[in-house]
């Protein structure tokens, strides 16, 4: 049974869209996918997939269970390389994976859906540094963990409080999953995801939620969500399957990602990343369920271009759009929710540059149909720092995202052929009744965006959006009230995670 | 006949996308489009857009003679306010109308086809300002109208001289649109649009473009394109309409573009403003058929949404971006070109408010279907600046556009089985054949874009991409070299111009 803390306090004043809208848990989308590709030359795809996986064949990298697991479902090994029968991932898939589930949150309200026309927006994963325009770059810490933790609670546009926001990278490399995942379990009531980084850092995870969600609970439903990296091009690696098994084994869900900057870690053409990502997908996604048939699985699909001067990844390109794009429609093919898109950028900081690429990809992420999109807000260099202005910018357009998905309003009041009757020709609409009953809900408001005349905008001191944003995100925190905890559940994780670090020595070696 | 000039010296060498790629006189789509509605509900505002022209009606103002024509196709006039049988502008439209046309420029490789999968990206249009780091805002000049002239014509990105990119203030109101041309003949060979301040300008216009390219050649091909704003909601005025029906008689292509803030000139819903504009274009549309059957006509959309508290247009809104959607639907149901979209943003500096909202609007307006996209580049302060730095900028995500529009290589090279096979899992594929051959034209190269990593960044002088783009567009500026134009022409335009100015006296009362 879960024991979830109730909502408490008064939440996001300034983060949410105006107080006339509430917070949805998660976007239903109203509006179809955009296809690039025609059902012909994505079966051109699936088959070069299919090719990959029994001619190429997939590493298995010192993972002799796993290889093992594959042969007898009918796969074929030679050393650490395995070859899979055409069709037999699919196949295995198809059989079991669920193609929607409900991951689990502390707060019912919270849970979100998974698959289908759902798309859930979560904060960016895994970068070393921060940046701030108050303290530059520097290194994260569990400080700054937390604050991202509070941020995405009260961003009503993000419906998860992800997983490793930035590494805290001032407590020990093989403890940190401890104080991560407490601090998105104390500080927020939204899901979040486990720890990845060692299978038993898996199963710390899966006995943390086991205490606030309830042991047997844990054991019929989703409450972690769990991002599986295959080290491209076809490779696994024990660390990586060692946690997929781990969570699989406790029906927690995987998401199996290609990691490919295109051009390093796949050819540089999008056919072919695109054949090479689902492949690696099969395979992973294929363990889950030959580990425990019905675990929930999401296929994920992060690719970058390169820059063909520096071999530096490149973000926001129209290649990686199409390839995003095209794993989308595979994905709903296969028939397992998608994973991919976030507001990504190289840039160093919350400039223009940073915007347009990350726009690139939130737009084309919402109309290729994705499901869960990781690394939505925050995202800078490449994924190597998180930006505190960035978030809260991300955020914004990750409000934006859920009003555009929400599509047409083609009601008798979203026609308003009555206020064009009473307005007529060449007067103005501001006063008429349709305007009064609607205009608190018409436009989504930015808290970002500055809107107002060039004279006012001086008056304000002439703040470009970085500098409003720095306002924001620190208004927030000065703001934040955290979700009530049942102290029993507080007491009983903090102890154990006291028992588990005093059970083995600090390490960082990771 | 026409006489091109020939493209003289080198071109662009910072402004395109590496030199490996040649510049497309215009992109031509292998993706399709993204239709937002069905059938159904595209139907519905059709209706309601008939019954806005048959019920409410359409001012049109101080034009007597445009009424007439449209009370001899069938439509009943009230003083002003005329009404269109359901169905009658349309049927006008649809029977002469071309649904794809050719604007020619001066240069024949850089004509542009405009209409069906075709797209067009067009410089801004409008601004009384322009924008930059190095002098902030302040008056446009002629000589600001030149350097954009000469920005468009050197960036690959761009298929066209745009017209009125911003307006020359400290030339006469009644006489600037002849330096206008005239600096879009002299300093660029792309295409480019006339005047439509005034009937006699317009015909000025026609005049000037009849010594560049023949006067036979004019009355048998379109080589202006003129922007036709209507008066919304529901209105238009003699100085538009009599500029339009200028351009119509000399079979010079107009583009009827209601100019909608939601919310003041329309009402605030979506489909609400999708069918007012619908109804407006229909009918400055119509007009300009029944004044020369088979004129080329381009059904615009300009569309932004409001913010309720302080009435300023807002730009890259969800909002906005589902009309477009629905706008280029309608245009293609009704079967003539569409404009809509552009690098769109309020945002009074090139910062990330700025490249999020025009990024949010040109992936849209790629994604609808636009045909002829004015306002691609160099948009800030809600049209009331040109800045430098943003057309540079926006001028590197045209180009981005085009590699999108030109969608997946499912060739064999593309789908690069071999590359895979060759490579195999766990190495990289910096250095395989398919990589070499392909690595040059694989990805598109930002010249924006900082992708290096942080501390080669910081080597560099930690600069934004503002302060990027201030340099590329001042080298540009540098290297500029003007095509050749035909010393008989010129001195032709030159006397023209003269002459013209010396007939009457100087205005700046519009």
């Amino acid at each position: 049974m879960p024991r979830p803390g109730r909502e408490g306090g008064r939440r996001g004043r300034t983060a949410g869209s105006g107080p006339e809208r509430s917070a949805q848990p998660f976007i239903t989308r109203n509006i179809p996918p955009y296809e690039i590709l025609g059902e012909a030359d994505l079966k051109i795809i699936e088959d070069n997939a299919d090719t990959i996986l029994e001619e190429i064949g997939i590493d298995i990298k010192d993972d002799p269970d796993s290889i093992a697991t594959f042969v007898a479902a009918g796969a074929s090994a030679d050393g650490a390389r395995v070859r899979f029968p055409r069709g037999m991932c699919r196949e295995i898939i198809q059989s079991s994976a669920p193609n929607i589930f409900t991951q689990h949150a502390r707060n019912p309200a919270r849970s979100v859906v998974i698959g289908g026309n759902h798309l859930v927006l979560v904060p960016a994963y895994g970068s070393p540094f921060v940046y701030s325009r108050e303290g530059g770059r520097r290194y994260a810490t569990i400080e700054d963990f937390r604050n991202f933790v509070k941020l995405a609670y009260m961003s009503d546009g993000l419906h998860h409080s992800g997983g490793t926001i930035c590494e805290p990278v001032d407590l020990p490399v093989n403890k940190r999953h401890f104080d991560m995942l407490y601090s998105h379990i104390k500080y927020s009531d939204k899901a979040f995801m486990g720890s990845v980084t060692a299978p038993e850092r898996a199963q710390d995870s899966v006995d943390m939620a086991k205490i606030v969600f309830g042991q047997d609970f844990v054991e019929d439903n989703c409450v972690l969500v769990n991002l599986i990296n295959a080290n491209s091009p076809m490779t696994f690696d024990s660390t990586m399957l060692g946690a997929l098994k781990v969570y699989a084994r406790h029906n927690q869900a995987t998401m199996v990602s290609p990691f490919v900057v295109a051009g390093a870690m796949s050819p540089v053409t999008t056919a072919a990343v695109a054949a090479q990502s689902l492949a690696e997908g099969l395979c992973g996604m294929a363990l889950a369920q030959l580990t425990r048939p019905g675990a929930p699985v999401i296929y994920g699909n992060f690719v970058s271009s390169m820059s063909m001067q520096s071999g530096a990844p490149t973000f926001g390109s129209p290649e990686a759009s199409m390839v995003l794009n095209i794993g989308a429609a595979l994905a709903r093919r296969l028939g397992v929710p998608f994973r991919s898109a976030g507001g990504f950028t190289a840039s160093k900081v919350p400039d223009a540059q940073a915007a347009y690429e990350a726009a690139n990809t939130l737009q084309q992420g919402l109309m290729a149909g994705v499901n869960f999109m990781l690394h939505t807000a925050g995202w800078l260099e490449g994924g190597l720092a998180m930006g505190y202005e960035k978030f809260v910018m991300d955020a914004d357009q990750a409000n934006m995202l859920a009003v555009y998905a929400n599509g047409v309003d083609m009601s008798e009041n979203g026609q308003a052929l009555d206020a064009l009757r009473e307005v007529g020709p060449g007067q103005h609409f501001l006063g008429c009744a349709h305007t009064q009953a609607n205009f608190k809900s018409a436009f989504y408001r930015s808290n970002i965006a500055d809107n107002n005349s060039y004279e006012q905008w001086m008056e304000d001191g002439a703040l470009t959006a970085e500098m409003r944003a720095e306002k924001i995100y620190k208004q927030m925190l000065a703001d934040y009230q955290a979700p009530e905890l049942d102290p029993d559940i507080d007491h009983q994780l903090v102890s154990f995670i006291h028992d588990r670090k005093m059970s083995f020595e600090d390490s960082n070696v990771a």
